[in-house]
């Protein structure tokens, strides 16, 4: 089974074209039009190497998350900027908080670190499911570990822990000298995202994963950063990393999009109404199990069949879903859909509806 | 001191502009036409991942170079290869012939690798200066290594070691166990590269790192490659590596400029043409010692100062040269240019006689 979702390259060999790709978490909003013209204009932005720096790069990025430049790492997506951090961290004993993105145990595999998870807890309050994080029960399972990995808001359960909790959290586990690594890769989804993110914090015991990826709709062009306010751990990357992983136009991107309000408003707006809508349809039908979402995709359970026959038939319809029985935890009755614009999450619906 | 060329924003940021770069050594043709095509075409390539496979990509580059896909390994530029070959093998001993590309090193250093250095030797033939690699000799000293490392063309030599010497030395190593890496980024600038590269020998026991990087001018992609018919190695580097490191439109200018025959046959003129006028003329210049190369860029030894004074100089005339001073068994008296079209050559020619 594929680790991750959107691998639509396979069934295209298979002969299979046209497929909705709902494994894949991408705003649907596409390439923003401010890069496609950037990159219309400095095609000779290939013809040298990037800044090795990437000064202007991190400056843009910095200024975006109200903070400086020097606090700013940048790589060749969020993947890259995990193993680093992975590797110059060098854990002796990891906990991750799960069900959650496989990377981070992949990247821990470069490095010598016991990997154990701590489970989310499946709650129903208000006729609502998600998944919650007991801090209390966190802190205390923590003690003895070098680093705790949180994905906020969470792939794939959609869930968000607030920032007052990450707060106590990490106040108890810096006493404790146990790092704490957050990927924020799906934050900008969130309304006011800026008074949430744990860069707030602005702690050295922090260290905060992002990237252009899914917010931006930029899979392809690769680029991710980090955030820390840890010297000594900037001086370790830097001491390991290899030169020039970013490439040119995703220097670029950095540099032009996030300036883009237009873009901005309009993602805001789409899913702010779509996520509601889609929730609130896919909740009609009886046979599956809905968890609340905080981003921009949705944990399903299926009630009557495994996400093998459901994923066949979907893909029947010529739609693709990520099949998330592979996650810790997660059992084989477990999908998930990513949020798209109006017109295809209607027709997801009835296929729904149908099957 | 920088450790590359190429660095022209540090000089742009302290309000340098419009400086000529002769420290990077690049196709000056530019970005291929038939790219900016596919690119200006394809924007929506960036909306996805890219094929975590990459079967078409390494199929086109295994077309290039007359082997199976399954011989290919595609990175984020000759970089990431070169690090992921060096951590798959984590070699006891290496041994690296020098003067040579600093990153060999680098990639060690992630590594628990001790490092060694054989020289090559300095020549003079025929009113030629070259630089000399003695293939007995390393035959010899290469006893208790686990691996050679080889530049060919050789950064910043200019030196080429041909197939016949290539293919002893290997039989040897191979014998005795020791692996060989060889760096072919350069070779496609020599005429009937083809028929020279070590790829011919189809050896389990070689490895060989490849780019686009140079002879498509597309430093700012981010594409390399391996060929390597070991297939242990290639599992022990898909074991560690991380997905998703090429990105889209690298991804695309391997499947589309490596067809590119116009490019190409206009770039074998230039090389051709270029490199032979613009050596006997540097060689007229009485202050400078010129080393014979087969590449696209030379090396030089200053018979009358040092390689920081020359740098200083040349700068204020706009031109920004290699200090080729922190290169292994060079000293502070050798500087490297690229070769680049007739004007910019010419330019540089009459600086270099005015100072």
């Amino acid at each position: 089974m594929d680790l991750h979702g959107g691998n639509i390259y396979k069934f295209q060999r298979e002969g299979k074209k046209d497929i909705l790709d709902y494994s894949s978490n991408i705003n649907p909003l596409g390439v923003p039009k401010i890069l496609i013209d950037g990159i219309s204009q400095n095609f000779s932005l290939l013809e040298r190497y990037p800044d090795i720096n990437y000064i202007d790069l991190r400056k843009s990025i910095g200024k975006y998350n109200r903070t400086d430049f020097e606090n700013i790492l940048v790589g060749n997506g969020a993947t890259e900027i995990l193993f680093l951090y992975m590797k110059a961290l060098n854990p002796k004993k990891t906990l991750i908080v799960s069900p959650t993105f496989a990377e981070y145990e992949r990247a821990l595999k470069n490095t010598d670190s016991e990997i154990s998870y701590f489970p989310l807890k499946k709650i129903e309050k208000e006729n609502k499911k998600y998944f919650d994080l007991d801090i209390e029960d966190l802190k205390e399972k923590s003690l003895g570990f070098d680093l705790v990995v949180i994905c906020n808001p969470n792939n794939p359960t959609g869930s968000f822990v607030e920032l007052s909790q990450i707060k106590e959290l990490n106040e108890f586990l810096e006493k404790n000298k146990i790092k704490l690594f957050i990927d924020e890769c799906f934050i900008e989804f969130i309304a006011n995202w800026q008074n949430k993110t744990s860069n707030i914090l602005r702690s050295e015991n922090i260290f905060i994963l992002r990237a252009l990826t899914k917010y931006f709709a930029l899979p392809g062009i690769r680029l991710g950063y980090g955030i820390c306010y840890n010297k000594d751990i900037i001086d370790r990357i830097n001491s390991i990393r290899e030169p020039w992983t970013v490439n040119a136009f995703a220097d670029l991107a950095g540099k032009i999009i996030l300036d883009d309000r237009e873009y901005i408003e309009k993602t805001d707006r789409w899913i702010d109404e779509e996520r509601r809508y889609f929730i609130s349809e896919l909740k009609k039908i009886g046979t599956i199990e809905v968890f609340e979402t905080n981003t921009n995709f949705i944990l399903l359970r299926l009630k009557n069949t495994t996400s093998e026959k459901f994923l066949e038939k979907m893909l029947a319809e010529g739609i693709l879903v990520r099949n998330a029985s592979n996650f810790k935890f997660l059992d084989n009755t477990y999908v998930r859909i990513a949020i798209k614009d109006r017109n295809k999450n209607s027709f997801l619906l009835k296929v729904l509806k149908k099957i």
